[in-house]
């Protein structure tokens, strides 16, 4: 049997389509006929050579979506059903070894110092090569969650909930929104999108979004933002205002730091109120120093700066009901659907941000 | 290589040395020669056919630490070193899917319906056979958290960690003591004597152990109670109101029916505090229906009843770090140690209770 | 000055319109002109002396909404403003004393034992007289929680807040639905309606709620139920299939008792999944006992059992922002709004499950 | 009746002993003979002139005991007894509105913008002028929490539990230490002995502090402290690798800067874990900024940066429990004890650290 994958060989070169022989399966692993693969900001980051971890050639594609097309041994989906030819899932993008303090003792795999992801840690040229989901099979590992996807069901809708999405639950599992509380997202790209809608159906009363694209900030409104603010048509002094204007003087509850920007992680500390938490969840990559005073800015506000991580398999379960709630409103975000031979093209929608997401189908490639 | 281990056969009767050729171990799995293996009450229950669980013939013993004798394949212990021969290891006692909704997406593994247990589960007629701790070696699953012990500690000291320590651990976990608090312990066994030393060193202001057994209770309170009360020779409103002595008439913050008894479950419902946690972790098995007025008892006052099952590698790890914090208090709990071949004898001390804790040692088998 | 209240002089008779001089203030009190009086269940019970609490005379009513006439001394808010004449709130319903355990260290004002609350505790007979709601005028303490209500407000919409709402939300804070999760409301009338709509907003993916009242029912679809099971047209065994069916045989995460019922109570925890929460809110009054089997229902499944009692400032504040986010929804409920003088009228309206909820709207009286 | 208070009238100037005549009480205030008044490093900043809040003139001491001598009304202490004449009671030294956003909904008085401290915030020429500890007498607030004391306690070892053990109590309420975790402070001074108690009595299995002052390391040894590591004698590659040994090369659970030192801030976010916690207690003043990385130090590793500021009646209690496990190891921090005329004295021995804890007892005035 034969899969074909989109291949990553240069930086900043296209990416070539290229056949590959399906392995022979070990224990526990699984090979999935790719139905779409998430084209993720990060994507872009490897493609041009910016991520230093990149190993070459590579499949990228980290989130994904496919039909089972065999098991090597006994496998059970999270709803503890046997997994079996067929069956649709959605995979957790993170691989963690499961024995290790962090996995066993902490329950926190997303620490795992073992951890690796499909697509972005293991080139294609280690077994078992079909490592990522640009292509039309992909080999899961025996230690892969697998969340069970309904056949009618849009997969370009819900597969960017195992990267953005469990990455923006993930910040609302430290950070937490309720009934009531007042959030704030710096960023309205997909993890601010997720957030938007996280913070809407914890019960926040009013979801801020601050961003600079007006489309974005339609998509952050559609899924649960109450308040759009163009950073481009206003300074902080006023959106500052505003957000006192909606919590009477005090600042927002949460802020969630959804860009990767130095310039806005400042802002949301002068934005968050006493008491409350500022995540940085949009921190992907090194974006160089912030200045904090300690005593001002955080401790004589008993205010909470929290990093955040990647995700494991329970803010994927998170994620997947916020999709499952507006599924309308998340097929609305995926504005590129291209077969396996465009994702060039969609990494390039991606990167200049016209695409809002693209996904492969590689079905039609 | 050839094992012995001591199989249960048939109910009550002495358990039988056999000899067993050691497998060839599947990937994953760990070759293990065990040093020291509990003699929990629970086995008792299986020996007397108790517990309708029991396959025959069965190797007991859940409870263990040992010697890494092989490795099949690439493993890692919780300390995140790769496990090699001559390592010192205790290992959890259930398996769980990792796989499930309570595995995966909820982080309980003891709650994942696939759970099995060493020396409860498996019968040694199924492959690898050395599925119970009551031998000189025993087959460990892949799926198995390990934690290393160094050279110098007391295996049998330690051992309990395992299963009491792992469990009562596990009702802290759900019900918390905090520094200042006042618990109450129904139940001075091993459960409730590593209770009562968790309760301590999570900083309760007080820790008042209630039982029968004069010696039990001389042990809880150098586990770290400080109040011990006889109920031979008090009734219930004498001990009502010694804890209420002790906490301005309020009642306990935290009350752990470690016993397993009817009574004892009533009995806690009257001693905790309005707003307080009633953590039920001493029922191993069926014990018949209590009377509770969901109004008086429950609603009108604000109390938590919890039920607390098993445990998983997070509470061994704490319960781990007690007993290496007042390890001569926890090895004098140990009044019997046995070789393999004691193992009947020491079934017969943990069921007349003239054991507080029995360990095969079956290095001197 | 005088104000004008429906007093219960005794218990099945029509309460009397009686007049009252408005006393002078003690400092920290507020003098209200009420704008909206909710008539509770518990005024029923009240009413028909089955509350042996009550004292005579007593001015029923400790839902209310009103407009501030005079305020002795300075009071504040809680959004922090200097509370002033023509201010309206709504009043928190218990006064705590704020120095004890409970409220000073605990942080559960709700456990207070010297928590009284307007329109139960205290008879007309007692300064300042004006102590409950089904009046043109209340004085309210210097310990009274006061939240701002702006004046397109509907304030019949937002009364009940203070009462069924804060303690359906203190059910909440104690047994959290978060997002994806399923929960199950046994009991659809006003606790079960906030309760519904406070699942639902926080994140459940369904919310199922068991009645007997089909249009009770309705109000909880619209307020936040995804599904609607008619406990006459069932038997248990259905409807825990039907919620099995939700959750892959799981059962529900959390399931919040909100009828009061033994039985209801019973099935509560079958419906509930391993590891999840049974929320006792519905029980404002004895029911008798129920039995209960530690091991099997409780222990052997990690059940949590929690009851919960009355509420706080800070369960108000989340029991109006669900207000706030469905106004309409919440309006609808409100099948029943009267004049004072219609004080005994509304009662029966409750009594008989006539009225969803009645409010009385004292200025046109 | 007449007090004497030591007033501060000029910054850097000796206090001066001057008389007050006792007021007249209004409604819930308490006349207190002082017994005990800590004097704190904040003090001494006020001395100097270094905070710019300082009101003059001023009577220093926000930490206190004393006895009753007159209650105005009906007041409880916080086990809910009705307050007497010679009562003995340690005060909340902060007085929180108990009205507002943060006092009555969130449950957070420390966060209350109305707040004011005993000693710090309101000059003696405003009434009732005995506003402040380092005096005979002290008048305090309607709505100041009250904990008993003992008649046999030493008042002395007592009185920092009110606000350095307090604050301590804090940092820990927002950054748990549970059994079996690895602490690690940084500035062995009041903050930081109180914080070893409070990590060790909460079950850490080591405790790490790290200071420049060899007796001050001794003290938290004594206090609870496992590992002392002296800044002088090491440099920071060192002690991360001292941390890592202890930690499986993990890094500290929880590391707790206490010392107010941009230095120490920044090494903290070396010798936390990943997922681990800084809680930021030791910024009691203005200490400039500090450069943070958001990815590297922060997002990437999932750290928590905690701010902590003051503390309110939860945070004693817990305070006033680590003392009255080891009342003589706090006692032993008492190097100085003074009469009230020693209060210049005691002010230049906390200055210059010659004392690691000074208090005034008023009594010997």
């Amino acid at each position: 049997m034969r899969a074909t994958a989109a291949v990553l060989r240069a930086f900043n070169e296209p990416l070539a389509l290229q056949e590959f022989d399906v392995p022979r399966l070990a224990p526990g692993q699984v090979l999935v006929a790719v139905e779409a693969a998430g084209v993720c900001g990060s994507d872009v980051h490897m493609w041009r050579g910016l991520d230093p971890r990149t190993p070459l050639p590579i499949i990228l594609g980290h989130e994904g979506i496919g039909r089972v097309v065999e098991v090597a041994g006994e496998r059970r989906d999270v709803a503890g059903d046997r997994l079996a030819a067929e069956a649709r899932v959605l995979w957790e993008r993170g691989v963690s070894c499961g024995e290790c303090h962090y996995c066993a003792v902490l329950g926190e795999p997303s620490l795992c110092p073992h951890r690796w992801a499909y697509g972005i840690h293991r080139p294609c040229t280690a077994p078992p090569h079909l490592n990522g989901g640009y292509a039309t099979h992909i080999v899961l590992d025996a230690r892969t969650p697998l969340f069970p996807v309904a056949d009618d069901e849009d997969v370009a809708a819900l597969v960017a909930a195992s990267c953005s999405g469990a990455t923006a639950a993930h910040g609302f599992d430290l950070c937490p929104v309720g009934v009531g509380d007042v959030a704030v997202i710096l960023g309205p790209g997909p993890l601010g999108a997720f957030s938007a809608a996280m913070a809407r159906q914890s019960g926040a009363a009013e979801v801020v979004v601050i961003g600079g694209t007006g489309p974005r900030l339609d998509h952050c409104l559609r899924l649960g933002a109450t308040v759009a603010i163009n950073r481009n048509a206003t300074d902080a002094a006023r959106r500052l205002e505003q957000v006192h204007d909606l919590t009477h003087g005090r600042g927002a509850d949460v802020v969630i730091e959804a860009s990767g920007s130095i310039a806005a992680a400042q802002e949301a500390l002068d934005l968050v109120r006493p008491g409350g938490a500022v995540s940085l969840v949009g921190f992907g990559a090194p974006a160089g120093p912030m200045s904090l005073s300690p005593f001002e800015a955080v401790a004589r506000r008993g205010v909470r700066v929290q990093g955040v991580w990647v995700s494991d398999a329970r803010h994927t379960a998170r994620a997947l009901a916020l999709v499952r709630r507006q599924p309308e409103a998340f097929a609305a975000l995926v504005t590129h659907r291209l077969p396996l031979a465009g994702a060039t093209e969609a990494l390039e929608a991606v990167a200049t941000r016209e695409a809002m997401k693209a996904v492969l189908v590689p079905e039609s490639a």
